[in-house]
């Protein structure tokens, strides 16, 4: 359980200097010196002292040795880390995503890890499934490997298991959906706002029956979607059916059959709200295949969204973006940036091509 | 160096009992006792020593005491990766792609980490960038994170340096393209066979001017699907005019760049043959745009291939099965099997969907 007079992770891991963290309250990783603390009373660099143990050049004689005389002061050579680094080991950071497989987080993946390269770090990925308890088994597998910080996209609603963690230095990063129950720098797309703009742009265009197909209601990012269209369509006086909102899992049988049913009935939707890129590729299959045209925007844009006829409108996130921006936050705390934890929400686009311009039927 | 009297990787790897691994010729990590051989002595598998290890349920009174009399005898307690697993460590695999954002690679990594969840194992994934040193670099480092296992997409030409690491006892199985200098466990796709393929259902549709635009030559799955390109054309009696060849980096403007020379000039193309799915994606920008229709059969299927008009016929790889069979193979080594290694091909599907089958134009 952690301890209420504890100080904010962020104050823990980025505090410097002797009795930054007082062993009564670190946790269970709170004895092993790490080569950030080698750092803070070398008074150099990480770079630096992973450069030193590594046997790499770049580094003065002065600089060696006071690594060197820190290394000794505090121990650090005896715990497994050191026998790692002297082996060759080097900087890694880690990746928790919810899917491999998502082709939105193929360009956020390589982001993350450009900028882990361009700071002499390896990336490290694993997915979580969507299971909270496989996100924490493979968060707190990540730190028993020694990474210097993670970057996670939350599956779980309590992220109080990495308060050790970050206690000991670990930088972590929420991505996409924010952190729960602990105080963390998390980086976003405001997905409310963006479901909004994508409603009123049917409303726009016409339309009063407007359907939403997204993924599980307990997904962070679902669920802003689902407000983002419920308010879009309260803002234009326009009633909501509990038949036109379709949520659950993403896979094609569940959203043709919310398609289906909010297609049907006595009053059918002319246009159709789908919540990410899983859902708009069926949804492009379900409704490019009818014969009456419904209109249909997208939340996330996906490759070859263009040259379908018609184009796919989308909300875009930047997946890249929100790789690169949650990548940067993590090495400047791990330079040591310890400002308090800091919440980015990164604004989505609105892409027009088409689908999302059709009027409604009769 | 290699030491040519040291016996195969895969010899080394899964003899069992005691001399397995004679400490003159076990590479540099030789020394340290591993789980596997803590299985081998005390007579179980794998995971009941991962049981025993991690204060799991599911083990007899009497294995549990035979797995500790074995880590006594073998002094596994007294490295690293014993306090490791103390502290609640989980078996994992790493995994080495080429490039974390390329659609192949997505079902192909979710279908390794549903093998290794299966076998009750984490999975880590990072990416070469396609750089040899990077592949490297990634490969050793999941090694020195006591990976059981790694199934590599590699980048480089020379395997050598796995050599310690596979004696040492890690599984490992190179896939999408063969381990070079070393003999290990491989599952390929048959390419120059796909790519014959590809051609002659070109030729077969009237065409005798064929443009290939591939990856660069020295991946091992560019060659081959260029030597098929050749092959077909040979076997057709057909010519091939250099200025029909593209090799090189995916990245859009160079393919765009190599199908405009060979769509013009004297003896322009009348149909393409993509190399894979990054340049089937620029192709299909290129050639639906343009007003004299032009065939184009791809290698590997991707996303929407079926939607658009005219569909994309491709040579579709089954990436997941890939992914499947190198994990599946992993885990049997895991689980003792000694056999040599094996190679194991894959052949690709033809899904005709239009594009492949324009005749030529005039």
């Amino acid at each position: 359980m952690p301890d209420p007079d504890r100080p904010s992770p962020a104050a823990a891991r980025t505090g410097s200097g002797s009795g930054r963290r007082p062993s009564a309250a670190a946790g269970r990783y709170g004895g092993r010196p790490t080569m950030k603390d080698v750092a803070a009373r070398a008074g150099v660099g990480l770079k630096t002292v992973s450069r030193v143990v590594n046997g790499e050049p770049g580094v003065t004689a002065d600089t060696e040795s006071r690594v060197r005389a820190a290394i000794e002061a505090l121990g650090f050579r005896r715990n497994d880390s050191a026998r790692i680094l002297r082996k060759g080991r080097t900087a890694s950071i880690g990746l928790v995503l919810e899917d491999l497989a998502d082709p939105f987080y193929s360009p956020l993946s390589r982001a993350v890890e450009e900028v882990a390269r361009a700071n002499g770090s390896l990336l490290f990925a694993g997915s979580s499934a969507e299971v909270p308890a496989r996100e924490q088994e493979l968060a707190l597998a990540l730190c028993a490997r020694r990474v210097d910080g993670l970057v996670i996209v939350p599956a779980g609603e309590d992220h109080r298991y990495l308060e050790p963690e970050m206690a000991a230095g670990v930088a972590t990063v929420f991505l996409d959906r924010p952190a729960q129950r602990v105080e963390a720098d998390t980086v976003l797309t405001d997905n409310a706002d963006g479901a909004r703009r994508a409603v009123a742009h049917l409303i726009a265009h016409g339309h009063r029956r407007i359907g939403f197909v997204g993924d599980r209601s307990a997904i962070h990012t679902a669920g802003e979607r689902l407000r983002g269209y419920r308010e879009a369509m309260a803002r234009a006086g326009l009633p909501v059916d509990e038949a036109w909102v379709a949520m659950g899992p993403t896979d094609p049988d569940r959203v043709r059959a919310g398609l289906d049913r909010m297609l049907s009935g006595p009053h059918p939707v002319t246009a159709v709200f789908a919540g990410n890129n899983r859902v708009t590729v069926t949804a492009v299959r379900v409704l490019y295949g009818r014969p009456g045209p419904v209109a249909l925007v997208g939340f996330d844009d996906f490759e070859l969204a263009d040259l379908l006829r018609p184009g796919v409108t989308v909300i875009a996130q930047d997946p890249a973006r929100l790789g690169r921006t949650a990548a940067e936050l993590l090495f400047r705390r791990l330079d040591g940036d310890d400002s308090p934890p800091r919440r980015v929400e990164l604004a989505a686009d609105l892409l027009v091509r088409g689908s999302g311009e059709i009027p409604p039927a009769g």
